[in-house]
């Protein structure tokens, strides 16, 4: 079929060509070989922001600094809470189906959002609980920072520490791979009190210590360490 | 049905009198109602070991003095690390099928053992993994002790804190109540390496502090802190 004939001439004059982003008339200035625009478009910080809600109901987008006043006034029922270290309260988890608590932490200047979502699998034989945090910001931002959850019960203690995503990367992703704090309903009752869960969520400034061991060392020289 | 007729005045006599423990002659002085019985006899420090081994293919049992013998002549592969704080390295975790990791641990005087169990589960469509620790020794000896389990990778780390089972309990209660580590297997590749995953284990005294925050608050008062 005439569709299928590849114009190799083309074809040559395209892998050479450089193009503009799709979002240079949002001030984008980068240009690239066609084979790069996906991978750069994905990630241009001028690509618009999408409402960070969880569950795909709110079709907003708009520009970062749009997504806080678009919060404010469209999802006006999301608790604000001040501080480096607050307790995130999700009520009711024992609630049929699939559920999102949302909430929203405040410090350093910026915008946290914590959402734990409940998810049935198998039918309804497996409910699992994946809890995350997401920066309103930038994902060169978000890589600034630390979170810390804990779900904490008589001597007993859950605790997950990651980089948060940026609300432009989103959460689904994590979700969907189990890179965040990841329990079943059984863990969630153990650590629940009268329904509810209080998750202790801490935002750190995140700070990479690179210890050389020993320059000979056998072992891999690059070692991390978490300052929270 | 005269099997189903009560004998009231027996019933009478049976709720006064004062039964002896069944393990009475390996040492229990205890007497006790015979509605009583069935608690302290799964409780009893007389009752004997059996195997801690996980899976029910090793149906050795004896006194708790004589476990660590068994383990040591009976199950030879198993690798003892000594200190408070080793690596518990569990190869091929993508093995098929349900599978356990085994490993000792010897510190403050005492032998804990380390279990990773691998589960299938709706068909093979779940893995999930279940990491504990046990004490070989009493569940007053356990309570004395408290462990972390720690998965550990590129900022992400997921941690568990909890008091060592008496393997005179047992870990498949644990295990089936997900009191423990778990995690599934998208997680597990997130922290393996070349197919092998490394848990950080550290095994400490457990101390407890009240704090009573104030005296009026509305708040409950206890606190636990870890000490680890």
């Amino acid at each position: 079929m005439p569709g299928n004939i590849r114009n190799l001439a083309m074809e040559k004059v395209a892998s050479t060509v450089l193009f503009p982003c799709k979002f240079s008339t949002s001030g984008c200035q980068v240009t690239m070989l066609h084979t790069d625009k996906g991978d750069h478009e994905e990630a241009c910080e001028y690509r618009p922001y999408s409402c960070p809600c969880p569950g795909a109901s709110c079709k907003w987008q708009g520009a970062l600094e749009q997504v806080m006043p678009h919060l404010l006034n469209q999802h006006r029922s999301i608790t604000t809470l001040q501080g480096e270290d607050i307790v995130f309260l999700a009520t009711d988890i024992a609630l049929p189906g699939a559920v999102d608590w949302i909430m929203m932490q405040s410090c350093f200047g910026h915008h946290f959002m914590l959402v734990l979502e409940k998810q049935e699998k198998y039918g309804d034989e497996l409910q699992q609980f994946f809890a995350i945090v997401q920066l309103i910001g930038t994902r060169k931002q978000a890589d600034n920072f630390a979170y810390r959850l804990e779900l904490s019960g008589h001597r007993r203690r859950l605790t997950w520490e990651a980089t948060p995503r940026s609300i432009h990367e989103g959460v689904s992703s994590a979700i969907l791979n189990s890179d965040c704090l990841v329990f079943d309903t059984s863990i969630a009752q153990l650590f629940a009190e009268n329904g509810n869960l209080g998750i202790n969520v801490t935002i750190s400034i995140y700070v990479l210590i690179y210890f050389e061991l020993e320059r000979h060392s056998p072992f891999p020289l690059a070692k991390y360490v978490w300052l929270c």
